[in-house]
């Protein structure tokens, strides 16, 4: 395996001297499959985005031969070249037990104090030092974790609109400025609920800004191996552009009829077909909408036994925007209709973790928002 | 792929042209991965047995080659070489859509007579001609569909034990025979559940002995692609022996804590592990166990829409052993403590079809108890 490297941000040449020169972090949001470096300003602004394939699971050569150091190189070592020695931020799987180095969980309720408090620090050959954000821990019968999430989740609290907004680029427009003033009100005062969709889907309540509560959904690696390995993927073919009616009704069907559970109903992908009533091509939407219906589902039955009604939350989104949309579409059939999709909400919140930690000076101290 | 066929069942040797001129059935369960065929005697007992891995998709030579004709032979040429020309029906996919002919659905409510009205003849290549039982499909917002189930059914309602259950051999023993009298009467007036363990389970509700409605639940797919192609299968090791507290705990967790539902649950899986509460050993049936466990919390569900009490019904259960056990010890974990496994309905079902379809004369009439 090899990992591949692309300047995903900024124009080449000789303005990259320049911008390295204005450097005052290096944050990574370092995953399983991927590693995304952002180099920032003092103002908290992204000068640059370099993103790489060289996840913790994907690393150029062994771990146990540099693989970790290889990767950070290959990744920040032109921005180090250029702008001398920087602090370094990471957060995601590089602080797990199969990471560079284990920074324990912090357990909810968990703030950004909490988390500062949890950073463990690495030195990569090279002699820079990384501090690594702690994931989360939610102890009970049904242990929950999170590595990566909790960063964007205090992304997205900072991204409340408006001037708060700021210190990263165009957030105004991207978070929805008609209801900023409200939602950020809210957020002071009511639990708030930001969803994570994707391969292991989160919901998490946020009280009092910390992570209160949250739950896994399978959901995205349950689709992959539905449609990849089982039998309702053999009548499937995919649509030549997503359907988004098939989609809803798969949602509708979880909802109004899911009482026999997602292990009965997602056979209807197959039985619906087999009585002409679900075309070929619309069985891998109809499939996702009835997973992602099991999972809103889910969600709304756990916040009902704390007296909260999904359709009377107005999530917050984190993820990819056609994803997003689908999951806004989604939580409209539960009567859901204030969703909201927060952009960049990793990079808002590595820089908010930094400032926290002491490791920048924000130059206008936007980062107090929260 | 090449079929491989085995004689299951009897002595070789010269007693087997003996056996074949008692002969007055062949009877076949022919279904997606295997073949399995039987030689009748006139009283209903099975004179030999013959196991072929020549399912419809797996045959021996393609299907527009001969592929159906060369896996019938190839199980039961040598007993119609010995014994002559006899009658045959088959049961199970080998009468889909893409079996050796297609013989269309019967909707539910669906009785014997139904089946036997819907069956369906073929000729081989050999002038032999097969009769093909019809699948059972259940229409509506979620149709549900089984091809070879409805045989064992009607096989495990004529098990009722003692005297009933005489035309085929030892039925007395495996059916529980302290409470056959009562079951019998049962039978004739109140809905029976059936459960149908495997792959695919299916739980069926009969009333006046026609197939009134079931559902399916795609458990034991899930769980072999959950094991073999997710996060969860990473951590997990087999243990030597089953572990049945781990099972027992992955029912009461699904019991317990499932209202989030399986979507979230199976996470508990890794994060058990992860937290040291769950051994790499204990997480393969703590999973199994929670699936079942989710099975049995929506079959409830949907049987109480019905006002049937799942914990009140004495379901009778058609499998394999070990996994009809499983169930078995799961549905005491929901108070349903009655649950009998029913032995070789499938030998059973086949003939009371073939004796209701006058294929063959019963010598002792015993095919008329349900």
């Amino acid at each position: 395996m090899t990992a591949r490297t692309t300047a995903a941000h900024g124009e080449p040449g000789k303005q990259d001297a320049a911008r390295a020169k204005q450097a005052v972090l290096i944050a990574l949001d370092w995953g399983t499959t991927s590693l995304r470096a952002y180099l920032f300003d003092a103002a908290g602004e992204v000068l640059d985005t370099r993103i790489s394939t060289a996840g913790i699971m994907n690393l150029p050569v062994p771990a146990e031969e540099g693989g970790f150091d290889a990767a950070f190189d290959e990744a920040c070592g032109v921005w180090l070249a250029q702008a001398g020695v920087l602090p370094v931020l990471a957060a995601g799987m590089v602080g797990s037990a199969q990471g560079w180095v284990q920074a324990p969980y912090v357990e909810t309720p968990a703030g950004e104090d909490a988390l500062v408090a949890g950073i463990v620090k690495v030195r990569a050959a090279s002699g820079v030092e990384m501090a690594v954000v702690p994931g989360v821990l939610e102890p009970g019968a049904l242990p929950n974790v999170m590595r990566g999430e909790e960063t964007q989740i205090f992304g997205a609290l900072g991204a409340q609109g408006g001037a708060d907004a700021a210190p990263v680029s165009q957030p105004a427009a991207q978070v929805g400025t008609q209801t900023a003033t409200q939602t950020a009100t809210q957020a002071a005062t009511q639990p708030a609920l930001i969803g994570l969709p994707g391969t292991h889907a989160k919901w998490v309540m946020v009280e009092g800004a910390r992570i209160a509560r949250f739950y896994t959904f399978m959901t995205g690696e349950v689709y992959a191996v539905l449609t990849a390995h089982t039998i309702l993927g053999r009548t499937m073919k995919r649509p030549v552009a997503p359907d988004t009616a098939a989609f809803v009704r798969g949602v509708t069907v979880a909802r109004e009829h899911g009482c026999a559970g997602v292990l009965a109903t997602a056979f209807s992908t197959r039985t619906l077909g087999l009585t002409d009533q679900l075309a070929a091509d619309e069985q891998p939407d109809y499939l996702s909408g009835l997973l992602i219906g099991h999972e809103l589902a889910g969600l709304e039955a756990v916040l009902a036994r704390r007296d909260v009604e999904l359709a009377a939350c107005a999530p917050r989104l984190i993820g990819a925007d056609a994803l997003c949309e689908r999951y806004r579409l989604a939580l409209a059939q539960f009567g859901c209709g204030g969703a909201q999709i927060v952009h960049r909400a990793t990079e808002r919140g590595l820089w908010r973790i930094a400032v926290r930690a002491g490791l920048v000076v924000a130059s206008d101290r936007t980062d107090q928002t929260v």
